[in-house]
């Protein structure tokens, strides 16, 4: 630490994103990205900008915000809700980008409320931008207490599927914090909705006090082309526009602005390894059911699972040390490992690296 | 504005980037990008990233940290200074993005100072995040007050050269900045120093309070790219990691950090192009001088410029309604347009514009 840093930061602690490791080559499992590649519509994105990167991208981002607001309009409609105007949507620089723009516009008021298990970044984000918060205990083991969520006087922030568990609560659940105090925020983070849940885009029509976020990092193959969205009332998106020309309007670059808007009108690729994600997660979860595990009813592209006898993080190692990287959490869930859906045969080496560790440790 | 915007930004004025037009094609001198397109590098890097975006990018960014490491310490030793290690940099998306982790990070305590002119955006980033500051008036028409700067109690942002008139200060005076008072910072922004400046970087072996943000979006053709870097004592970028692994960790998508790895590599092709950007830059003084304009004495790739007889504001719409975009900045500078150096053909299409409306007003 310098001794020029301010005095507001000094004790603050920042959030520590998974391994990228370069030493091995691991089976990889710990950060949800997609086992698919690329739609071949966002490879052909890059090449078309290649060659243009020497001018600035649009710091509108019309051609991602454009087809962001007709995908989601279209899953709107679907579900019962109404259009999806472009003055409804923003991009940025990845979802994480995105949530900070919302703390930063409405929560320092009134302050922010979260499930205890969800986003680890959900409270960095608030110490950062000084924002007041409360972690609301959970129900059950995976299960998230809406009806204290409900009863906050804060603004909320709730990752659905939660981004731990990824258990899923349905939009019911989304609507009685909604319409519980109309006077605050709710800001549902969806990045995991895409497999298995339905977006509370359709709520949009009947409530102002909603914030959908989601991003292209899981279900749309793009977590290293950083492209995140929010879907809100337009003057909710003009606030958090004025924020984000204060502080970093092209904030998008070209490749990313092209490789998002592919990405999302490419809605046959985008369905079909959706699916498959999920068909492997439910036979992983019968694999890790069948080795004993306690698994999360998880919705998402990823699971929550513990074994009696192993703690989270002697899994954790022994995986590693197998070639095979989950992610642990500690904290409250060091008991757990989270593990991503990869494909196939990246989830049979996983299972069979813990055969071998159960049978060693003979547990 | 929504109910629900933070009391806090209210009456804030967002920064308002140059015109990105689609309307026609312009002769676009708007806003400083290189009339060069990227480097051979620059592409295959691209191509070598394209079929990977899946996979989270590396939230160190260390292929272009140690890219940097190795230009600007060659840059640094050649003028006198010392080693660029890698734990000097930090990269970032685009130098707003670094400007504003810097504000955040060490201006909230002891304010800022910097140049009634220069880039309009350094009151916007103290607006955001609360950082008291004072600007300090130009001693010319285009000469900033070092020594008034010096005598201020804040931290110190200054462009150099300066991002309005690009008039460039000697490294003697950025030493007057750093050790009329060492217990501030002083913030030396560098976008424009590639076309005939000499880096402060060589000045960080000498002085802990000194931090050097650049871009890769003028002199490296990757304005579109999205590619800031900061350089300044480990210490110092330790904090300003901190706050960003606080906002947005994968700060930098997969493509920005290969591209801007092989912009800084290609010693070859940045050479040259910023040699041809400052020769036009020169030719395009003295044809604009020749036409009556009293011309910044630039070293940066665009020049601020004035003629008797014409507004800042009737010499910009008359110039876009003959298809050539400049950018007309307003307030103080409404005398001026400031004209990006643009390759030989666009430079001579705006000096064939401006004689058509010198004739026509008949001045």
């Amino acid at each position: 630490m310098s001794r020029f840093f301010s005095s507001a930061y000094r004790d603050m602690q920042a959030y520590v994103p998974g391994e990228q490791p370069r030493d091995r080559r691991y089976v990889k499992l710990n950060t949800n990205e997609s086992p698919f590649p690329p739609s071949p519509a966002v490879i052909a994105a890059y090449d078309s900008e290649k060659g243009n990167v020497n001018l600035y991208s649009d710091p509108t981002a019309k051609a991602l915000v454009e087809a962001a607001a007709e995908v989601y309009g279209r899953e709107s409609r679907r579900l019962g809700g109404g259009d999806i105007t472009p003055d409804m949507v923003i991009a940025g620089n990845g979802s994480d980008e995105i949530l900070a723009f919302c703390v930063t516009a409405f929560f320092r008021d009134g302050g922010a409320a979260f499930p205890k298990v969800g986003y680890g970044f959900y409270p960095v984000f608030c110490n950062l931008f000084g924002v007041p918060f409360d972690e609301v205990p959970m129900k059950g083991e995976f299960e998230v207490d809406i009806a204290a969520l409900a009863a906050s006087p804060c603004n909320i922030m709730i990752a659905n599927p939660n981004a731990q568990t990824g258990v899923y609560v349905p939009l019911s659940d989304i609507e009685t914090l909604l319409s519980a105090n109309k006077d605050r925020l709710v800001l549902v983070d969806e990045a995991y909705c895409d497999f298995g849940g339905e977006s509370a885009v359709s709520l949009l029509a009947r409530y102002d006090n909603l914030i959908v976020v989601t991003t292209l990092s899981k279900s749309r193959q793009l977590a290293g082309g950083r492209v995140g969205l929010a879907f809100a009332r337009p003057e909710i998106t003009e606030d958090l526009n004025k924020i984000k020309y204060s502080f970093n309007p092209y904030n998008l670059d070209r490749a990313a602005i092209a490789a998002g808007a592919a990405a999302l009108l490419d809605t046959e690729y985008f369905d079909r390894t959706r699916k498959a994600v999920a068909q492997e997660r439910e036979r992983l979860k019968d694999s890790l059911g069948g080795l004993g595990f306690v698994v999360s009813p998880s919705l998402a592209n990823f699971v929550l699972a513990r074994r009696d006898g192993l703690s989270g993080e002697e899994l954790y190692l022994a995986l590693k040390e197998r070639g095979v990287l989950v992610r642990y959490l500690g904290g409250d869930l060091s008991d757990y490992i989270r593990i991503t859906v990869g494909s196939r045969a990246e989830c049979d080496a996983l299972v069979a690296a813990i055969k071998k560790i159960v049978k060693e440790k003979n547990i």
